[in-house]
């Protein structure tokens, strides 16, 4: 069976920009080779989506994205029995598609999910890569082609809500940050399309953000709330305005964060 | 595909009556030109809805409103599969109508909804548009006219309940209040159909209320809460019956308090 | 498209009885003539929904009454699809059936409700009155002579059930109590076909029932109960026997209360 | 409609047994003549179900008893739609039956359901005597002979897990307990068929054991348990085995409490 | 009606092994004549279950066992619509199977289920002997023959998961323990097909094990391990493989407990 | 009825390497012949999985593997009703299918799953060997071979979430931990492809951070993140790099942590 046809809508078809910060694509390069699954682990919006975008086109294969959610099931990802005309037909998942056609399947916050749909992953993740369509009574031999990749991020799991330790032990796993301030710099210029010396002012205020945080911030300000930012410089807005309207007002409602962060845009106008 | 015929419901045809209290019409014109989405934060009753409205009308897009609510589910918001002489067939929700043909989307108290339906608009909400039908195997990709609106109203949420870091960086946030008193009598003038000088009586009495907030009142008299009161005196109410049906008897059940507002609407008979 | 057969199971025929006891009824015609949203307050069985049956026959419109529970969802009351023949069809829920062909809809103890059900009335409650179908994909504009009208007993809310603020402020309120004792001799005598005098004796003894609440009795004596007291005569029991069975025994079972509660019927005998 | 034919299977061919112990019949006949409805407190055992029995057998109505439980919903009791040849049909449930072909309905145990049952009650118990079906968009209307009686162990209920004081206010109770011992002992012979000598040291040994309650048995031993220990002495074992296996081991595991009930057995042999 | 054919899947065509240890076959005798329903009481793999299957065999009834659990519904006792061909029809259940054809029904750790499967049960164990089919609307008189059995461990009840005292007080129960040890090393022998000797030193390591129960284990070995200890020497195991294997790894993780058992064993060999 | 096609997909057809590291091939040899159930102690990652493999491989038996989770249900393992073109269908479950045709079926951490997975499989497990098919109405005798295998990780269990005692005392247990050295260096180097020495380094660098055991990490690094380093190996990375992706970075985000598992890598390059 080919897989040209099914995955075409999840090839990309144009390069994802990407700026490498270290070995991180060797390292995918390696386990991709080794079709060992990879874990992600990282803060929210530093470029984790993008890395994998980045990496499948690099590979030549199709990806398929899930954002995960506490309501969930196994079924969401596996496939189910729909009602049809002749009685109930089975229709794959996200999940059995990838599997079974070859596409690296990315499970984003994987955490999120009910526990069902973590362990359906186990058969996938050993020796046997194998997935079980225990409604369908179907063994699905994984395609040679197939990876299994998740995003965790540390900062937000409690006890309650965690990866199993028989999971995690599954995966390699690469750690991601905010890239270096020069780098930084490039992807909000290029992905807002506004010049090189706004964007270093708006990696200069992001960087006094990620201090404060901790101190009553949750996070700071991310790469993606710079572009939104840069952004709305293009569309018009002075810095100060574009600062608050997407590194400001969305994260804080505390009186004092709120003028400890126009206090940092102001430095930096 | 054109979008005249299927959003046509959903089109605002008469100028909703807004009056601007600050540069929100210029921030919200910039965010929609960078297509980026919006968080309106501020408390019950003080015109967010209106401001959507009378922005979906200027931009002239058409409008699909949800009111979030504990027990609404991600397949309430995206389509879900119903049972017809043919077997299923797909029916798109709310959300995926705005996306696939080009309207605002607005997400009313987004907070109360379950998780899986603030997970499903991450895709909607950052470079790649898109709005996956996990259940259809659809991924639509948005209209160009698409935007995401949410309301959020931060004296509400608890530790419990909360927009997750990782949705609210993914919006630019606008703060709304209460308007200035004259501009907030007029307002309540043209809606309630009252004399100004009626008007501004109100408008005194309800800022009274407001300074009575974390003193035994949860909220004090909304903009909505006058119009009512006008409307009232409109239909043959004293000043007092009005005021006493309207912001009085609804909002506390305190002998206290009660005595306090209706003292507060004395004074200004 | 008509109102006069769809509702006519819901129209009031002959006019329910009902002693004015203040303003009410001035208060109410104004609220409707406006088309504001109504909240009745006031505890168990002192007459709410004789008021709005009242309000319904004099208004001449058809009354929808809707007990709201714990598990009402927000289907029960806007409607559901059925599988019938040909698939599917749509069936208009109770609230639907008022909204689309003109009633008063009276949702007695709102707060019992899940959240849905609460939310699912905002947009019917400000300048909209709009009901929107989500499962269906359709917006009923409300008919000119609908109303919205909800029952509230202040003392029985806990913290973990009440309306929200953002409810509560969308409705005119109006307070309710036990009536008058004249007028409610009056109503008992009437309405359990009794003697005055007999009525009057079994409303002094309601007194004294409605002073222990709080003293070991949750509620006191409702006028309902006092009817049940006067029927039971009616039907050959003598008063002790009346109340023994029909005001002292259903509330409670503290010997040292139903003593006193006793003791307050033989001092009336 | 005649209700002949469909509550056939529910009408009460033979007279219960029922031995009075206070005026009771009297009340009930008062209440039933009333068209109230009625709740029967008293604990576990003690024959509210055979006097309900007896009441509609005298009364000459058919009559329809569900034991409710925490996972029954108001669609065991009012009906529901069922798929058929030709989609779906309504099926009556038992409540509805009684409601409308003229039954007496009896809901024993009721506080254990869950809430909607309990409130779809409401309409049904005040001068309205409706039963409305939302389902089916059905306003029942009560047959003149319908009347709802319910059961209530005052012991048992918790502050979790109680009637709603709306729900207790709308009903005449009656209290019940264990009959007088010359009346037990008349039943526990006439029922079990044993000789009255026999009997009545049951009815002693009841007693004694009654007198633990609360000293560590939750209950006493009951009416029917005694009926129970005197069909095992006439299926041929001796008082001191058919009390240990009807009376004693059913009801505690604590070794101090066995052996002051086998004392008292053993003060009766 | 005739039950030859129904249940002859349930018919016991062997006398099962059961030596008696008291007086129970005499009590079964007794409450099955008068059919009673009976309580067993004891610990795990005592023998309660063969018990029930020795008298169903003694009386020549058929014997409808079934494992409760948490998930456990009344509809999975009682029976169920399918959707056939023709649409629904109804499926009778275990128990309804029981009830309607005359077997013994064994409901083994009814506590385990939730609350209606155990009240489902009560109209069946009083003097009306009826079983309810409230989705069907037939009430099933119990045929002549019919009992019903639960099992009970009053060593594992928590206050959150226990019979309630009506429930309780339905049942006549009798007390299992272990067997006396002669009688439990014939079983052994018997059933595991060893020696008399080598079943006499499996019992010898079960008392001292029944010793250490609340010393750090839950319970001791039960007469069904030792029946596994015998079976793997006969497979070829020598005695301390054999009971490590069967009595010590299966019931502790504890170092110390498992040298202590380990000990045991030793002193035996 | 035979078992040759059905089963077929479940047949191991070549020898999963397994080196054994005791009795446990002789223990698990008799268990098979008493046909007794067998329960697999030990902790994630050691080899419970290959092991059962492989004995299935040396019995000639199917294996029907199933991982159990949090939301498997007894009908996920046993078998439903499917809607087909002439109404429903049953088709059996994993569970089903390897007692009606005699496979091994391998019940991967049933502690995850509800109490209903767990109840299902007692009649399966003592001298009965029977399932019921409670939804279907049949009573499957399990076929000679069939057997019954669990695994369990006593590190993991709460008192919330544990095995019932009476659960446990159906299995024969046996314990597994992390292989000998020399031994587990074969197994490396065999499944990864490497040198023998390398594969040494490699569980040297597992021995140290097993060490770390309960001192800040949940579990060390098990046989199988040895094999997956291995693979980073043969796919290009250096030791420390492949033991930073997958022995590292996966399991802690500790940063002292970390670094003692640096340096313990560090000291074996």
């Amino acid at each position: 069976m080919t897989d040209d046809t099914t995955l075409d809508g999840y090839r990309i078809a144009e390069e994802p920009t990407y700026h490498a910060d270290g070995d991180e694509v060797a390292f995918y390069d390696a386990a991709y080779a080794a079709r060992l699954p990879v874990m992600l682990k990282g803060p929210t919006g530093c470029g984790k989506t993008r890395f994998v975008e980045h990496m499948a086109w690099r590979l030549g294969r199709p990806l398929i994205t899930v954002s995960c959610h506490e309501d969930m099931t196994a079924s969401d990802l596996v496939g189910r029995y729909l009602l049809g005309r002749d009685g109930t037909h089975w229709q794959d998942g996200p999940l059995t598609m990838a599997v079974r056609y070859g596409a690296i399947c990315y499970l984003d916050e994987i955490v999120e999910a009910r526990q069902d749909t973590t362990v359906i992953i186990h058969a996938l993740t050993d020796n046997r890569r194998i997935l079980p369509l225990e409604k369908k009574g179907e063994l699905v031999q994984a395609h040679p082609d197939f990876q299994l990749v998740i995003s965790y991020n540390p900062g937000y799991q409690s006890v309650l809500k965690d990866l199993k330790e028989s999971t995690k032990q599954r995966f390699c796993a690469m750690d991601f940050g905010y890239p270096d301030p020069a780098i930084e710099a490039a992807i909000v210029a290029a992905q807002a399309g506004i010049a090189e010396d706004q964007a270093r002012r708006l990696v200069q205020i992001a960087g006094k953000s990620r201090n404060l945080r901790g101190q009553g911030l949750d996070e700071g300000a991310s790469t993606r709330m710079l572009i939104h930012a840069g952004r709305l410089m293009g569309a018009g807005l002075d810095l100060r305005q574009a600062c608050q309207l997407a590194l400001i007002t969305p994260i804080t409602d505390d009186a004092d964060m709120r003028l400890a962060l126009s206090a940092a845009v102001d430095a930096c106008v």
